[in-house]
């Protein structure tokens, strides 16, 4: 029991700072405050050196954090200085999407292969890789090193779907299907729900609108 | 100051009872308790009844909650009993995808235009819907009644289109460009980071994986 407790609203700040410190390397910038990183992203400087102490405080000086060591310790940290194969489960339209987003190869994370039940879209390439049967995804998990598969299914085959990823060996879902899904414990999911995001949006929106709620932080 | 405060919290699971009690709608189910509703949805009945008294409760008696009562309620507040307009800046692959993604006309989101700078794919049609160029977009909005803009355009675009955007009348904007958009107070955005969410779940991987950090809740 030797795990440090890292809390979810931490975790979730994570890649926003990875975000802001990948553009301030873009920029040439050599070090930042927390005061200066606080102004940017609009947290509190003491918000930032509580989440940076979670994992040892990355050695703030005087003069402020060296942004290329923060960067690629906070890099470490969300385990992206390793390379992950991912496999795309769903080659419908936002399953195309996924295989073209150019952000995810940057950061290492390779799409090795993408698999669909449609006769017409198997056989097919996204983005040079070919879209193979649905039948032949377990297979082809076993055969190769698969870190994380995104389900772009349909609500209904979802949870079957991830059954499958998970006993032939896959312990990361990218869940894009408006479903939450049961799995091991040994195995984790991160969500997108795209309908949920939306309704947020529309709640906030008639929340603004008729000033019933006070919905900001 | 009526407003009564509803914490980010509480909207963030607003999204996902209403899709329980969809789909405990369309299979029919007339009446459900809090604690079985608990149990479906992994959340403690108290957590549950909890986020319902922030909107009166919604008259659970000794027999629970009744279904479609609840999903109307909760709609209500989710603002999906209004018809919403939506446009879609930026017709690349993500946009393409929201484009044909069937739920959100089913939540009475529909899509009235679409803008793009690319000169190919200006002048084709996405779900029946023309294509349009980037520079109509303001005049579009001035003279459609648009709820809603959804952003899918390259990081550096996204700033100054959503300036424009506001500028047209828009109040809300469901932001899936990665970076933090700055409107006025009067403007709701909602963000959809891709690359922030697969981060997530590589932390969480490589946490898992290292023992290294709890991060669960």
């Amino acid at each position: 029991m030797s795990e440090k407790y890292i809390s979810k609203a931490v975790i979730g700040r994570l890649p926003r700072y990875y975000r802001y410190l990948g553009e301030l390397l873009e920029n040439d910038e050599e070090r930042i405050s927390s005061e200066e990183l606080s102004k940017l992203m609009k947290v509190t400087a003491s918000q930032i050196r509580q989440d940076f102490n979670n994992f040892g405080g990355f050695g703030q000086q005087g003069y402020g954090y060296n942004v290329k060591y923060l960067y690629g310790e906070i890099g470490k940290i969300l385990g992206v200085e390793q390379k992950h194969n991912v496999i795309l489960v769903g080659a419908g339209n936002l399953g195309s999407a996924l295989a073209k987003y150019p952000s995810f190869p940057k950061r290492g994370f390779t799409i090795s292969g993408i698999f669909d039940v449609n006769p017409d879209v198997i056989g097919k390439t996204l983005n040079g890789i070919m879209v193979r049967p649905m039948d032949e995804m377990e297979e082809f998990i076993v055969n190769n090193v698969i870190d994380i598969a995104a389900i772009t299914v349909p609500r209904d085959e979802a949870q079957t779907l991830a059954e499958k990823i998970v006993n032939a060996g896959v312990k990361a879902i990218w869940n894009f299907s408006p479903v939450d899904l049961n799995v091991g414990d040994d195995v984790v999911v991160e969500n997108v729900h795209m309908t949920d995001s939306l309704l947020k949006l529309s709640f906030n929106l008639a929340a603004m609108k008729s000033g019933k709620w006070d919905y900001r932080i």
